[in-house]
């Protein structure tokens, strides 16, 4: 008897689950919610209360709804029983947090709180923790903390101990009121199976925890601000669950919501980018996942842990049980080539594209796919949002070098490609050159599955094949996979994720092999980004830095202009 | 009884005659005429011959086409007898050459030789001299040459002796059948006063000619090619007239073709940039012209003669009696705007400027008048089209630095805007360094006419008063000043261009005055783009011309694939 999982990945925008064929890992029924609030970076839901600069807020009760109707939808969509639904797992963005009062409910759904912007779910992007991030960063470094050199030298304002301070600082009513502040996918997780099983994937990467180390210290916690000292015991929990794990089981409530039986395997839960490695069949060390999106998350996994320099972080277990799992970024991709066509690309080339029915970016990459390697005289620094990894510095800007009158909009296109190319092969280097084999590369995403010249580009760079995920829901298959692992072999799932990584999942035939040519002039091209790559970013030229300190006084400038 | 003076200025596509109240300057009446042929760049004019990639070539009857139509219009306009003109200057593009027979007749004229491409006149833009050129470069480095330094170290591909040579090289019977090879400018002056006076200003800044040493030797051309030992002798000249004197006068034949009176006085020729110093009322040292179009062309007398490195030339007498003559340039200003319009304006832009009724441009201009200074956080090196002075490198590529995800198109523009003014800067400092001072700045042609925001942030990235040519015809009224003083003052003109000068150069009542705030930023700015400078400039990483071997490499590549 075919049995099913089911994986729900909670994006930035919406949910979406997948019914997945257990054994195949074949996506039977897919269904989507849109968040009915949306991204809130404005307004609370009483369309009163402004949101100030940087704030980025959701809300849980969208989440519920997401599980209450795709669910439902995909087993009817698939005409699966809920009996046949042996096991159930989720992934989310992150670090998505949130306030929650003993019993569980988060403090936004109570009226006292809910005019309060800080009894929401605070998003992974929302940037206004940034005050408390650079002076943890300065207090550990003073202190000398060990713990940062696992998160590349820096604990990013998008993290949870940062958005925890700043709730503490702007809202100690909502800090005092609140009875633990946890991700948002520990929490779907506990609205499913009843009890709060927070995971290791999130601890590690996003909470300064460590297998062995366990947090920061109290002292730590208490040099930063003396009324979080006792942070851990008072708002966090000691008690961490490895990925690969069972959380429980579906409630009775949980069965009402979602249509499936009570009992049913519920995984502890995950993270969007991290679920997608055994959904392409990694599950040991050397292979190096990519996924490729506004911006790119690679993923790696080895044996020890060693001290990379300026990756987001290691954490044991994180990704796969039994391995370390590494982390590195770089947050400015598909980010890139919109802002390129947003803001460069002129009308002519519009017109044209929408006189042939396309969209810029066919029209842009079917003129850039016609030049050789080096073609243009181009190169770019890809730092138009900072570096995320491996110089981990937020303030570094965007370079284009080269440019002629002869120089055309794909050109800087294809250049704007390839510096994220280059700055991917600059992480896997770093890697190599730090003691973590990277052998085999493998991508996900929409990039990955669409953009061809792109994934070339990639492979001649890198100079390695590059594998695509098969599925265009990534991480929901691998959601579902460690729904699968949760019920267990004798529920006629799986004992480990390592088993169902084998049977479910895959790549397509397709191999992006590098082209001897390419790879040799991108080498040479590589050189030269490498050379600016230290220049600009290791301080022998500060430029960009203090571009933005002259930014930055004339934006005060203009500010006391228009007050006057 | 009101004397006048006609000056008539020769540009790339059409030529245009200005008549001037002589003593005051008032423009009275101006005559344009377009050239029949235009600039000749596929197809001789038998619309069969076709030309080879970087020709550029004009036909010599046009000129004559521009006299006989313009003087007698601005005559006609102006309801001014002939009688009353007292004298007739010209200007030019230069180097604008041409061979000619012992009769003065353009060999182009002579059935024999119009299916020649060489018979005709090479354009100053004819960038097919570059072979010549390099090869003149290296072995007058070799045999240390010191004429180079005049220079800035190099002789340009657009300059006379590379083009003498292609001639030789590609059709010696054209060479052999020159009677001499000369200056477009010397020759039409020649067709109005029956005999050949080459001017100082051509000599000096583009033949390598100088006032105590002359032409280089005998010995350096025969080492360029045995043929041109006697290059000099056979096909220059080395009778060379100053700037300022007078070359003779209106020909019984001069009269027919263009109205005038027959004996009246015809300045030796003279060049477009030059003429305007005058135009504008300099007539002494330390007062710097830029004149600013597709390129900017900067001119500044000074006591003595310096060698400043990276300079186009150095001419005794060349711009004004009795001064040395400094020529810089800037090969990359108007046009860079233009690049920037046509390839990297949004549609978005486009169509609100179309609803508005403005150009593209003065969009541009509108939103980026409203960015504070450095409040783009972007920096640009204004080498689009390399770089012309100081560091003479055709090489060197344009920069972009700083951008972000929110960088703005009109930040971009106001980039490109600011890296010319900061390239002008350079020039400034350059000369100051090496002992030519710069006290003043004045501007003429279009941009300085047009552009308030540019000459604005000009003034203060100079940090000084910038005063703008009254006249919108500026080189037109120079050349109707030389005119006045070839008419000496017995003739109711000048003695001397500085008399001229006083009562006839005009700037207008504004005067671009630097504001402290912007100027103190822009001195923070400027530091940046010095550094930046010279270390892509000066060998430090030599990153830009990398990146053409392998553009080469990659075209050969293609070529070779296309022919297979």
């Amino acid at each position: 008897m075919t049995k099913y999982s089911i994986g729900v990945d909670y994006g930035t925008q919406s949910g979406r689950a997948v019914l997945v064929e257990v054994g195949t890992g074949r996506e039977v029924a897919t269904a989507v919610k849109e968040y009915t609030h949306g991204v809130m970076d404005e307004y609370l839901p009483d369309g009163k209360t402004k949101l100030e600069h940087d704030w980025a807020l959701q809300h849980p009760a969208d989440y519920l709804e997401v599980l209450e109707i795709t669910i439902p939808e995909v087993l009817t969509k698939a005409q699966v029983s809920a009996e046949d639904v042996i096991g159930l797992g989720i992934d989310f963005t992150a670090c998505t947090v949130l306030p929650i009062d003993k019993n569980g409910t988060p403090l936004c759904f109570q009226p006292e709180y809910s005019s309060n912007p800080h009894s929401y779910v605070k998003l992974w992007k929302h940037h206004a923790a940034q005050d408390e991030a650079n002076r943890l960063n300065e207090i550990a470094e003073e202190r000398g903390e060990k713990f940062l050199s696992r998160y590349g030298g820096k604990i990013s304002s998008e993290w949870m101990i940062p958005k925890v301070w700043q709730i503490l600082n702007e809202a100690p009513e909502i800090y005092t009121g609140a009875d633990q502040i946890l991700e948002a996918t520990d929490w779907v997780i506990s609205q499913l199976t009843g009890e709060i099983t927070r995971n290791s994937c999130t601890a590690g990467y996003k909470a300064i925890w460590h297998k062995q180390d366990g947090y920061p210290s109290n002292e730590f916690f208490k040099a930063l601000d003396p009324r979080l000292e006792n942070v851990v015991e008072e708002k966090l929990s000691t008690k961490i669950f490895p990925i690969g794990a069972k959380a429980g089981e579906i409630t009775e409530k949980a069965a009402k919501l979602t249509g499936l039986k009570p009992g049913t395997a519920v995984a502890v839960a995950n993270v969007d980018a991290h679920v997608a490695v055994p959904a392409v069949g990694i599950t040991e060390p050397g292979k190096l996942l990519m996924i490729m999106g506004t911006s790119t998350c690679h993923i790696l996994l080895g044996e020890e842990e060693k001290v990379v320099p300026g990756m987001c972080g290691v954490v044991e277990d994180g990704v796969i049980p039994g391995y370390m799992g590494y982390e590195a970024g770089q947050s400015c991709v598909g980010d890139h080539f919109e802002w390129f066509t947003e803001n460069c690309v002129p009308q002519s080339y519009q017109e044209e594209a929408d006189a042939r029915g396309i969209n810029i970016h066919q029209l842009l990459t079917e003129k850039a796919s016609k030049l050789e390697v080096g073609e243009s005289g181009l190169l770019a620094l890809d730092w138009w949002n900072g570096n995320r990894s491996t110089l981990v510095d937020a303030d570094l800007t965007g370079v284009l070098l080269g440019a002629t009158l002869l120089t055309k909009p794909e050109e800087i296109y294809r250049a704007l490609i390839e510096a994220t190319a280059f700055g991917t092969r600059m992480i896997v280097e770093t890697f190599r050159n730090n003691g973590v084999p990277v052998n085999e590369v493998f991508a996900a995403g929409g990039i990955a599955e669409k953009n061809r010249m792109m994934m070339q580009i990639y492979a001649d760079v890198l100079n390695m094949d590059i594998k695509i995920s098969a599925s265009s829901q990534t991480p929901a298959l691998g959601s579902a996979m460690f729904g699968a692992v949760a019920a267990g072999k004798d529920r006629g799932g799986y004992d480990t994720i390592t088993d169902a990584a084998k049977d479910m999942g895959r790549v397509k035939d397709y191999i992006y092999q590098p082209i001897k040519a390419n790879a040799d002039s991108y080498q040479q091209l590589f050189n030269e980004y490498a050379r600016l790559y230290d220049y600009f970013g290791r301080g022998e030229n500060n430029v960009m830095k203090t571009l933005k300190k002259i930014k930055k006084e004339s934006s005060l400038k203009k500010t006391e202009e228009t007050v006057c």
